[in-house]
């Protein structure tokens, strides 16, 4: 089967179809997304070689569990261990021995073939599309928030960037408070939460009073400080950017007004599935280009482009 | 009367009484301490010029409440306008106007005479010794962590630094878990612990295990990255240290295990007052040095040295 690999270098690979384990389904890959973290993959940071890749919806081709052989699925991508602390925690996303598909010891979807537990997947409704049920696994990690803390219907929230996580979180978080803000540099960005309604303001303009909940999707070692002056005492900051290089930290404002800092990973693929069939999210306009898999390597370069947003591969149909 | 004055320099002033606004009492201070966060006003920081100090004891001269006077009493050291946002939500520690006793528009306590308002007074049961009642509060500053979180008595606690606040957070926190560790570099401030049974080790040695709660109270700008390497995942580092060189944060960390990093800083007078009046913690054997007010700029130079930890001036009798 055809993948791409990265291996110090990213390449078109041709590759012998994968086995599923024992409790593992093979899966032929429809579309996949490329997400920020393949990109940082490429560039060298996070230590994976192989198959990349994390985003896909894809055909069960074979399962011990008959129901799901034929059925269109998304997939989860921790597959974990339930017997070390933190399974026993119900904390499996944080499982001590998890492979990460695509990102940590476990070959990814950017490929014809993949293989993942029969638990992980969910099935997609019939009325999904294929490109908007790759959406479901970062919609999955926006839902993540909510899921984190409690957001009231009057709380301020603001979304500090507009990437495509800090897009799918914006429309997350408009869903439990119509007083949440976007803000952003790209104007063309931003504009895409304008037909649901959502205000959105540029990184210049100044914004007025202080915010109980701020969403840091920046991308940058910046946002974290760019947070701290916009959130309230006592607020919340959900941190969302994982930066190689480590963030800057005003310690004074984050100890002096007792600002609660809270790291932000994976999220529930239920509610995202749901907003997705349901249509309470805009995802269309967030894809800027479908490449096939034969020209993955020119994709994941795109991608990296700031004229890009949700960058697809297509791979089967 | 006399006090210290910090103005670009420290030095001992002879300065008129102080007049109570309305709904305030003249304290004439009897003990007063020396905290961390003083010294870092001499060092140039944090803007405040004017008379130092915010832990003390002292006793009420004059007052329109009859009971207070020639009560011996301690105060909180945030004055506040009961009317902003923050005192509305019931978060009058934040409150927008505040003024800080010695801290942020208001003289401090480094002085033979001092005013505050009246609800910020605690009295100071009988058999508390003045040289104790000085700690209610930084020890209220310990018991803001339990304020802000549940310690649950099998959860696994790390206090980092053997500082004055570390060491008063380790007392506060091993009421609540006796899985409660202090990790230091002073062997002898460690070992100030050991009466009351509290576990220690040395920074150089190796920990075992990773731990639900956190307190990070190094006075260092490596601390967070230190408690970060400390925490399970979805565990809570409570911060401390105010370094106005800011933090380094391991963002990867932060975001994969979504820990949840707390800002901590003024707590509760009662539970503190209540601790030092029933012996459950052990103070007498952190001070290490008692000055006269007209040796206190000798006294502020003394308090920065390695072997030093509390130091407090005695002011009147």
């Amino acid at each position: 089967m055809k993948a791409l690999v990265f291996d110090s270098t990213l390449k078109l690979l041709d590759l012998p179809m994968p086995t599923p384990a024992p409790g593992e389904a093979l899966i032929r890959v429809l579309y996949a997304g490329i997400c920020r973290t393949d990109l940082e993959i490429v560039r060298g940071y996070m230590g994976f070689h192989g198959i990349l890749g994390h985003e896909f919806v894809g055909v069960v081709e074979r399962s011990h569990n008959s129901f799901l052989r034929g059925k269109r699925v998304v997939g989860e991508i921790n597959c974990v261990c339930k017997a070390c602390t933190y399974c026993n925690m119900e904390m499996p996303r944080h499982c001590e021995r998890r492979t990460v598909l695509g990102i940590q010891d476990r070959p990814g979807v950017f490929a014809e073939y993949v293989t993942l537990p029969e638990e992980n997947l969910h099935l997609v409704p019939k009325d999904v599309q294929n490109e908007m049920a790759v959406f479901t696994e970062p919609l999955a990690a926006a839902f993540r928030i909510p899921e984190q803390l409690s957001v009231p219907a009057d709380d301020r929230v603001i979304v500090l960037g507009d990437g495509k996580l800090g897009l799918l979180a914006a429309q997350v978080l408009w869903l439990h408070s119509k007083n949440t803000l976007c803000i952003g540099k790209h104007p063309w960005k931003l504009d895409l939460l304008a037909p649901l309604g959502i205000p959105t303001a540029l990184n210049t303009e100044p914004v007025e009073g202080k915010a109980d909940i701020v969403v840091e999707a920046t991308g940058t070692v910046f946002g974290l400080n760019r947070a701290l002056s916009l959130v309230r005492p006592e607020g919340t900051i959900i941190l969302k950017t994982t930066t190689e290089k480590g963030f800057e930290m005003d310690a004074v404002s984050t100890v002096v007004n007792e600002v609660h800092i809270v790291g932000s990973r994976c999220g529930p693929f239920r509610p995202a599935l749901e907003a997705i069939a349901t249509g309470t999210v805009e995802l269309t306009s967030m894809i800027t280009a479908v490449y096939p898999l034969d020209d993955g390597v020119e994709a994941l370069s795109r991608a990296k482009d700031h004229d890009m947003l949700k960058v697809l591969l297509h791979i089967s149909s």
